[in-house]
């Protein structure tokens, strides 16, 4: 009844149920209903420890159409293979990216790559929301330089069909023909399951859950993109649906459910992505973010080089931070430039662990040599500049 | 009597004496001993406040021709440049580096872009003596198959030379031809004015300084190669003569100085260099240096890719780092790999400042996407390897 793969075969005494789906978590009886999605047998599996790791779900516009043929969103590996499948078999010219965000990027950049005609549609003033707005405009306008066309402030509207097939997307301002589509409109915590359950959610539906991924229900465990986190600058629940998050998470569950005994301690909303040459990574609290805290704040921004100006590959850079008003305590930071720029957000997410003030990073000892960086680092720049405003 | 360049005129009332050289300190006087190079001409310059930056000078081995015709010590700008001019007039075949150090390596690189066959003769079982022998001996390699002839625990005894100039290096085991030598034997600090005038020095002779770059004499401050530094993991002075500490350093008894207040905390060794696509960094304590402090120690290391396996580019990475036994609290780390893995050692060392545990740094919300890195840092694995020793 049991299909086990050879992974788990090897080491574990585990039943792994592919092409199962629970249908329904049973919480007084301490079951769930299985049902065999190739036979449609259904039956109950009692559990004593219960683990949920449903994930997320794309979000899709509540628009006409919007499961046409030829609309795809990204959110598996498997849903990115049937996307480059259909691009290599039908050879689509014209591609339209419904959202700027992560998912977003990568795909026009995957689609230009391929040669295709690319438009991208945001409703926001600039793309990759999660950054404050000037320092998304230097997105942007990589997306311009690179040819995209970008329609920003404009909301998708329509999908127009022919045959059940997309042919265009509508915005309040114009008709964008398309021969295939992608949606990066985000995702949502997969909880209906759970909520219906009685487990209780919060923030966005994700999942409630302690320090040790234990939901409010005895034995019932949940982590990764289903779960609301706790955020260590903000200390209020947020909701992020990130592998690394995810990963930590699950171990600490799994520990927990073997009977040990493991925290998370919490995440600080860290992220990178690229789009062609540039990359784009961002840390802890955004100005929009500490606004609706209420919170004062100070900034420090430089724009420089990631390399002395004289040596070969030196290329630009541009770093923000935000912290506390009066304390100087860091809440957070984002990086734009171009190439050996994005991963540098490691340090400002240290620094925000650390609880660094950003007097504290001025002083950091960080390496330096000329094919590295400047003998200031521009992390360090950029918290001088912030010195200033306390 | 005095010139003044440009750039101190333009916004200072400075008087910048250029070709000048200060030949003694008169601390009961409050006076230097200041020569014109040019003229001979020499005076007393008095002072309220006086500022010794004089750097490092590069150490010589006390061995027979070593300054002949054709070796050469770099550093400064202007002596990399005399070696450029020598290589690019005389365009020597056969290049011997003496030591395997920071220059020893960039040297051997520069002489291999050049199209010369490169010697480096070590004395210490590796390259790379800041590093572990373990992580050094990856360096090594590197040199090796770059093809250069690597000659490690083997001490310089002797140079060969022609009319003055140098024709061959003399190690205890075998005479190298040589048509142009490198020193890379490090540096001392230039401090043998102040030690004259009575300034106490400490560390290798590095002039003591309190954590306002002061002297122990009244209005005498000192910064940079010439001091010796505050190890903020050992708690004990060193010797450290890299740009990032001596600019802080610098910045400092600038602003003490100039009647306001700042403080230096300290340094944590924190250094990278590059031999070809090699990437090199070390941070705090090394294996050796905790066990000349007889402290005892856990260590995690992993040998792993800085991007996931699957992502074009993805290359080899080492990281290493070392804990207290017991309580796991950083106390150093070192990285070798490939591109785009050398400056990850600003984590650990943001970690350092931090004094956090291994157990911290796997919580660590670094930043992951496939082009940056695995979902699991590498700097977080060698962690959690650490955290499996406590």
């Amino acid at each position: 009844m049991a299909r086990t793969p050879e992974a788990f075969k090897k080491n574990q005494d585990i039943d792994a149920y592919v092409r199962h789906e629970v249908t329904e978590i049973d919480l007084s009886d301490r079951r769930v209903r299985v049902e065999n999605l190739d036979t449609g047998k259904e039956w109950w599996e009692p559990f004593d420890q219960l683990m949920v790791a449903t994930g997320a779900v794309a979000l899709r516009p509540p628009i006409e159409n919007i499961d046409a043929e030829g609309i795809y969103g990204i959110t598996t590996l498997k849903s990115g293979m049937i996307f480059k499948g259909v691009v290599d078999r039908e050879k689509p010219r014209r591609g339209v990216v419904i959202g700027g965000g992560y998912i977003g990027l990568e795909m026009a950049e995957a689609m230009l790559m391929r040669g295709m005609e690319v438009s991208l549609v945001e409703m926001a003033p600039e793309v990759m929301g999660t950054l404050d707005p000037d320092i998304g405009a230097i997105v942007s306008q990589s997306l311009i330089d690179h040819k995209v066309d970008l329609y920003r402030e404009e909301a998708l509207t329509g999908i127009e069909v022919k045959n059940g097939k997309v042919t265009a997307v509508i915005t309040e301002n114009r008709v964008l023909p398309a021969d295939i589509v992608v949606l990066g409109t985000g995702v949502r915590p997969n909880s209906d399951l759970a909520k219906a359950a009685g487990i209780p959610v919060g923030v966005r539906d994700g999942i409630i859950v302690n320090e040790r991924q234990q939901t409010e229900i005895e034995g019932v465990w949940s982590a990764g993109d289903c779960v609301q986190t706790h955020h260590l600058i903000s200390k209020k629940p947020f909701y992020v649906a990130l592998g690394t998050v995810a990963n930590k998470q699950g171990m600490v569950a799994g520990i927990n459910i073997g009977g040990d005994d493991a925290v998370f301690p919490g995440a600080i909303g860290t992220a990178i992505t690229k789009f062609m040459e540039t990359e784009i990574s961002r840390t802890g609290l955004s100005q929009k973010e500490i606004e609706d805290l209420g919170w004062e704040f100070i900034t420090g921004k430089v724009k420089t080089r990631n390399k002395p100006g004289y040596y070969p590959g030196a290329a630009e850079i541009t770093v923000k931070i935000h912290a506390e008003k009066g304390s100087g305590k860091l809440l957070g930071g984002q990086i734009v430039g171009k190439q050996e720029s994005g991963k540098r957000i490691d340090t400002i997410a240290t620094c925000l662990h650390a609880g660094f003030t950003v007097e504290q990073m001025v002083f950091l000892d960080l390496s330096y040599a000329p094919p590295f960086s400047p003998v200031w680092d521009p992390v360090a720049v950029a918290a001088r500049k912030a010195v200033k405003e306390i």
